[in-house]
């Protein structure tokens, strides 16, 4: 008898993945889920692996037909060891399974076992974000960053009651799908953003998000500079505003570009910050504290993330997906995946 | 030399209001402000003196042409002394023209000439109650009753991200205007107000908000029942969940329907709102908490609560308006009064 | 073979309980755990079934010599069905073993498997009770009820920083170890307790809290008025101040001395509650949430709550016990019960 | 007629005061108030000039006998500019008299005199810290600095119901100090105060609090390390923890040891505080949110801030105490100043 296979997205080294067959998960334990994975998609902390920012080893996959996340929210080509159950292990199910509704496979928030790395959601993120800016509805709202998470940090404050929201980022495609959701685009290639958001806002705004993370770059350049947006948002918040920081800094880095960066060390106009008595909150997103709203505001109708989405490809098509994702060409701003075999 | 004068609103007595001329303010003391108003509301706290349901002596000003609001918990048509100063004292005026733009009279937080909808403190109003009500965004109201303080409730619930929001009212015209901003009308004459939300949701709601008060009637009837709305809040907001009352409730009232309620009593649920768990926030809205971010919201165009406003009417025309806003016949939902002289 | 056994204290029948021997627990599912306990005590929940205020059948074990609460923190002479296994069912145990030291069975804050009535903690209730009340440090307290759960309140307020705090009893007793942990005592039979109060503090108190709950009785008599002590917690606390309800509170009260009560429903001066903008919240403590703190504060020596306990037995005293602990006598205010057994 | 005169401690060049006769203040307007003083301190604060390390002109009063406070942020003695009137605007005034009680002089909010302890800035800017740090009763503190304002922050945490608080300093008799007041002392000088404290603590503290500022110093040596305070604090606290900022940091400091700290920039551990998803709270306290919570502990003897007083002195001996106070020697950590004069 031969072992049932399936596709999985497999890391070969940096800057490298490939689409290959794997065993088919089994159930293994009397409390273990398996889940039918309808649609996944690649995330930005993946891209950390795929350019070998990370300790990585070869052989470790990324994600494949029957896991991932089901619904939109998700996020999850999650990176498994490879071997690894592709169940839920019990002690994660039983959490996880909490929404499911009887009768379907699908609808859980946010899959993610045995994860290697990576933050697993963008629209819990991006809301989380909001959420840590200490942000109250009414108030004015700058994104640095309009990757998938910085968008959905400004559709997150859009939701929430945001009176002005400010989207700071370069990229043309992405500051298009921030207009297209009702925010002010600012493109920090053609002048200072502080000075920008300060001027059409008249001044300046209650809280600013950090969408973009320890992997920043200055104006007119590729060159990074990792405090640049922290800089940029101790400037543009107002007296007794908030910083929400979900994007990612990492402890130590060594593609960074200087001897501090590579310590996880940024040089902060601290001074400042307090003289304004500016609130700072960091830290990944508590997935399990937002899903349920999300979830709700989804079925609803109130919320429609899905707008983020630039391509959706098939399995096959994953390892070209990737390239084009990590060099942010042709669009791929936010890439689907559907897995076309099944159990 | 004769005295200048101009129009007011009298309250001559029960059910009964007058329009006659008034001297105008003088500047008495060198902090005083006089504002110039160029539009005024009939609230429906108005009709607590108008309904001869407070101590109110005749000869009272209801408001006139350069008079908005002088009180703290006012809103348009303010309730004056009759001889009473215009101007706003001092230490009134002192945190009220704090937002004020230079060469305007226009546009003070707590005075509501400077934007169109009019809805100056029914906005605020109804706010406060989905803030006291414990609102996340993300989360589903029931909003009880859709007069103009219920349907900002459901207004500012919709403009911070709720999921779901249904008002309970037996008015069709409140209710035609309760779904056209995108709520779930439930009318009350039709079956329980609580199966029909709990049905239509697929279980309780997260928070409920009294924009009803002591007056509220129950189904089928105008004979009042003062404990009918909290009682369905009770019943029908989750275990955990919230209360908001921004609805007034009076420590005596002469006019109610058996002793207990005259003296300020009601009966109510206490073990099943034990049991459940629930939180109960009361009390009028500190109005200056949240002009500011309300103003924001009305600017950048994203909160238009002119939507409320079902008639707009000279001074002369208020006599009429009083009596058809107090019998909630023709539509009259919500009245602005333009004043048409000045100083 | 025998089946080992060991003493349990069984529920007969309203104000009997008896000593018996009841079989061993035995681990039945991998997860299980079997807990030693060392110390239980009687709790006032314990109470409404012993009187016969829940429905409750004959046959029920209401602890032994194995289960309980191993810590000072804890409370828990537990509601077992008869026959219930007596280890931890592992999504139980999965949490609540969360803090246990390794090598030591003991050391779980709050044990309380399958309870068919009672809430289980009463440092954390009293606690829970200081924390709903919208408590700040520094502010001004009330306590109604010198039982264990508002000397615990009372106890937790002090800890966390109140300015000043009455303790309302009638019974000198428990006035007395009010006044022993630094508390002013209330007696409500030497005159009003709302009048004394205020005379006392200079005004009304910041906040008030319930942990008496529905079996109020009023001045100089035994009756029951279930309404009494939220009454006076709305008279005492300042505008805009909260109440903390930690007391239970029943839907369904067969015992109660009027119609009204008996299904749950009290009649409270609302108009006065809203006039004040007073919050209200409700609700059993969910001990989870606190224990880590308390268990810090003990093991620091900061919190010693063994102040509370009045009387110490060993098992085959509980039937004597819990009748005079019912009544109220001897100072019979907090039981421990030293099983003298083990495995 | 001769101008009536009273004594003042003027500024005159960078550690140089001088008590001279200045002449007493009048009042100007309506609403003014003039104020009794019959107690006054040096501040920490008043080092930043008396050593240079901000701009200013030299013929600043420092304070004088009927004088205290005139400004928000200010404490004991307040600088004013040399023939400022002593009275309180009455703006100011307004505010600050509200918690007056007839017929004394003293005890309002925001003003001292009125108790013995003469802690009226430092124990609200202590308070102030613990709050920020985002504080739970029963949490661990860890307290940089054990000058008035880390003395105050530690006894806050201890009155809030703090488990374990360490007082991280250099100086013997601050450190004996902390000790009186139950905390544990952790001298850094011997060995690394992060080891030493996860070491007593038996793990990392929930929070941190930064009671040193821009001018901290390292072990061993009297340079300063602007960052040092901020990098123990990012190392000492657990994940989810937070840090409160109190301490002084400034946009532009002349007399930083690096050009990057002269601009106010400080390195930071970023990647870490990220990783381990902190909070920072920073800014000058506003006295006013907390003065009514800390005068009612200190009239109910709840609170006794007076145990930070070193030494009290007349007004003529404030030449030499600030001369000790700035060089921190003979143990001169906090100074009251008795002026002998009056009306």
């Amino acid at each position: 008898m031969t072992t049932p296979t399936m596709k999985a997205v497999n890391y070969v080294g940096p800057r490298k993945v490939k689409v290959e067959e794997v065993e088919k998960p089994r159930i293994e334990h009397p409390d273990d889920v398996i889940f039918k994975i309808t649609t996944a998609a690649i995330c930005g902390s993946d891209l950390h692996m795929y350019e070998g920012r990370t300790a990585a080893e070869a052989g470790i996959t990324f994600g494949h037909e029957n896991m991932g996340i089901v619904e939109e929210l998700g996020q999850g080509v999650t990176l498994l060891k490879k071997g690894d159950r592709v169940v839920m292990p019990f002690n994660v199910a039983d959490g996880r399974c909490r929404n499911c509704e009887e009768g379907r496979t699908a609808f859980c928030t946010g899959v993610n076992p045995g994860f290697a790395g990576g933050a697993y959601d963008i629209f819990p993120t991006g809301w989380h974000g909001v959420e840590i800016s200490g942000f109250q509805p009414g108030e004015s709202v700058a994104v640095f960053g309009a990757g998938p998470v910085g968008l959905m940090a400004a559709y997150s404050a859009s939701i929430r009651g945001a009176s002005r929201i400010y989207v700071v980022d370069s990229v043309p495609e992405r500051l298009k799908v921030a207009e297209k959701i009702g925010c002010t685009p600012i493109d920090f290639t053609k002048g200072d953003a502080v000075d920008q958001i300060i001027e059409s806002n008249g001044g300046m705004v209650d809280r600013s998000i950090d969408a973009v993370g320890y992997q920043a770059s200055a104006k007119g350049g590729n060159a990074e500079q990792p405090n640049i947006v922290l800089e940029n948002m101790i400037q543009v918040t107002r007296a007794c505003g908030g910083l929400g920081i979900p994007g990612l800094y990492v402890p130590s880095d060594p593609g960074a570009p200087d001897e501090a960066s590579k310590k996880g060390m940024l040089s902060l106009s601290f001074g400042k910050l307090f003289e304004k008595g500016l609130s700072v909150r960091t830290g990944q997103c508590n997935v399990k504290a937002y899903n349920r709203y999300l979830r709700d505001l989804i079925i609803a109708g109130k919320a429609k993330p899905s707008f983020v989405v630039s391509h959706e490809i098939a399995i096959e098509e994953a390892e070209v997906a990737y390239d084009k994702f990590a060099r942010r060409i042709d669009g791929y701003t936010k890439v689907l995946i559907h897995p076309n075999g099944g159990f």
